[in-house]
């Protein structure tokens, strides 16, 4: 079990992944670990981001991913599946699995996307509260990290209610909070981090529309522990994919790719192919 | 059930991939099918591709596939899982699944790709052949396409006996042949296709290392109905990821990024989420 | 795809199973239909009957099931796993899987065994009856059949809130009504049937409580068009298990028991061994 | 990882099953150990015992039983599904899903059962050892054992031949041996124990046919430490439910099997359902 909170001083980055050949380049690319994102898991099978990916198949994913890479898995575990004893269930079976920690968010059963234009509906703190005190309950190893991650911001919430929801969740029993915002600007989830007293409880932010919050100046709030690039690895896949599979058929040949994509070979050692037995 | 070999008069196009997503992609690029691809799916959970993928993940992700894109699905199902009794039960799975034809391979079990340095064994023509005529018998609606293919030039045989080879295959029952090579250069296959006689048993071409025979001349060789450009979606990925994701640890940022990936809206678009219900 | 109302004339009789074995054993006990178990399920898996199983492992479940009985599947789908949506994306699944119907329970995510004596908590009328209207939309053959489940008498709710609940689902698109009880009496199920006034409605009935109410008797309801042994397949499995292995314990060896249980040739016959191709 | 040889100075009992619950059952009924049986596996799953289960289901499967039961699991791993490199590539999966041991035979891929009446085929001595060595290597935790299967006597070899294939297997980095055996009688199987001479290295025993071989007197082969009863519970399952299953058809009700099966609250109790957390 690798103890994210343990692993350095500065900020860890994590980065989004969906697979274990992504996750793998995300670890060669430098990330301290992988962000198991339920966005970009459920685009790589083509349904909404709106629980329509069972936690079974989540727990899968993680085993397959603990597998090929050795750097913390950080499961987006949605809204917990139902009430607390889905989320602790959960809980049991990302850690059997191979994650380091699980991220649970405060929507509603089914949730959406929080970047859907659609009304966002927060669980009351109680519930939400009951499920954070049952996932702390089921993990098995001390290092196995539960954040709370709350979407009164994005549901149009007030930062007080940002502030006293997850007091509360640290009242229950999570050992980081995520706080997410959709602004374009960090202001919001600066004024959060600043105000944010429980010293001892480190915070976890996600910059993906208030990316011009530089990682240089993030350094400067000490409190944020976390960085996660959420779902630019599945948009520069889907980005490359529009733009390269067109021209084989309008140049009738893939010799106008062969200098600008991996090679085969390239494959094959992130299969590990090379390191098979020969005997 | 679409049959692959009615679908238009020109060679159809296939494209590799791995996932529903990849599979929509391919198919809003214009190909006329996808290629489940061994190799795709292998490196995309970072296993060799030899046969460590188990064809109960090939009949899911077959599921999968045809539960987003209505384009036809043409499995490779490496050498077939073991003899000819799991080759025909994995013939009633796919097709159970959702694919339109399977393509099997003359290897012995277990496989390494066909691309990989190290010796390449060949099954016998008798013990191969069995596995077409289950496969043949196993399948329930004739559009299903069965497509036996030669590794014959790949282990270093001659072209005689890729001729020999194949024909014992038509004559067991395959609906498709696929000559495959890996030389620079198109002329293996260009002979092949010249010398082949079986006039109402189309074939197929991959052409990865002799991309230089390109569409425009493949429509010169009217026996060839299927040409499958097989790897070149998840290398363009490799790739990407491997130039994008450091410029996020370098730069301290998605900034450098935002202008040159898709959008998250293209994300939902892919996942279908405005297509929901809103009742 | 087989309609279960077209079967015969005489209430069709479905007996619960969890698996291709179980199913295939209901299936020569001479049972119409098979009833995948959300109850059988979860016990085989050692997890609460509480939606600890995932809709993806019902998935699989069903297209295994469908692969080795001919009989017709009809899915235990609990409350749908999540809201309309994802009500709707489940009937696509199963119906692509292999079912004939699914049933879904007005009971409130995440649910609870109806004959678990915690509070039942109903969804309200609106939300499950949008449920009813997407998967009625969702549906792609006219044979595929969505029963409607209600547990008002189980929730402690009246005879007429059974009723108009009821009727309101058919409204929606319900095919079929399932009027659920845990009484040991039939009478309050008889009394719903004899009030039912939409006659081309068929009922549907689960006698697990209430087990005196015979098929002979059942006859005389014609509106009764289904009946469900929903769980005396894995009963009686618990059952010879705790009885059987115990002795061999005991006895020291498994001699005490050869004469009375199944045979290896048995098992290989239920596999099909002996239908393996020769060739 | 629990140490199946450090257990307890008795021969270790081990009895067959298929899913979570008939695991639970054999650990409740007073077994030391289950034995996940791949006849059993391919018997629930309706298809033949001849590698037509996907290593993935097994890995499945050791997931999930070891999610509910802690006494160790001894998978049966069939012939190691492919070559030295597959093999390895399963104990890696099964030792990271739960698994305390792994049991590999000497048949060639694709096997059939050892009962069936077909032609058994050995694999080489050396191509097994790759075997063996490539999966000695493969284990993270020395407590994790590797059990070598003989089928000599199964497949018409001798005494001696079995004798020199398992010292082998033992050079190679067995951890156990297991002699298997077909007769009815248990003689080849006590001289096979008599004239084993790596003392240090544990017989294995499968009295499926010459049941007569009782606890009582194994006890007085000191080298015998594991002795497996494979398939008793299927067989008991599968007898009940053909002798159950007709009698609701033709009683009319389930009122004749209601005292004689479980109760649904003995299912519940099977689930955890009362271990909920209330909250």
């Amino acid at each position: 079990m690798k103890n994210i909170l343990s692993l350095k001083k500065k900020p860890l980055r994590a980065m989004g992944c969906h697979s274990p050949l992504t996750a793998q380049i995300v670890k060669e690319s430098g990330f301290d670990a992988v962000w198991l994102s339920g966005l970009e898991v459920s685009t790589s099978f083509g349904v909404p981001d709106a629980n329509f990916i069972s936690p079974k198949q989540m727990f899968d994913l993680t085993n397959s991913i603990s597998s090929v890479v050795e750097i913390p898995i950080i499961v987006d575990m949605d809204n917990g599946y139902g009430d607390h004893n889905n989320a602790a269930y959960a809980v049991k079976q990302f850690e059997k699995n191979g994650a380091s920690a699980v991220c649970i968010e405060d929507k509603k059963f089914p949730k959406t996307n929080s970047f859907f234009e659609k009304g966002q509906r927060l669980e009351t703190i109680d519930d939400f509260s009951k499920k954070i005190i049952a996932m702390a309950k089921a993990k098995k190893e001390k290092e196995f990290k539960i954040i709370a991650r709350t979407e009164t911001l994005i549901a149009g919430g007030t930062h007080e209610e940002a502030l006293q929801r997850t007091k509360s969740y640290v009242n229950s029993g999570a050992d980081m909070i995520l706080i997410h915002s959709k602004s374009d600007s960090p202001e919001e989830v600066k004024k959060f981090v600043r105000d944010w007293s429980y010293k001892e409880i480190p915070l976890v932010i996600v910059p993906t529309t208030y990316y011009t919050f530089s990682y240089q100046e993030i350094l400067n709030y000490e409190k944020i522990k976390l960085v996660i690039y959420a779902n630019h690895g599945i948009r520069s896949q889907v980005s490359i994919l529009r733009k390269n599979l067109p021209k084989i058929i309008q140049s009738g040949s893939t010799e106008i790719l062969e200098n600008n994509i991996s090679k085969i070979k390239d494959l094959f050692k992130l299969q590990g192919l090379d390191k098979l037995n020969k005997l």
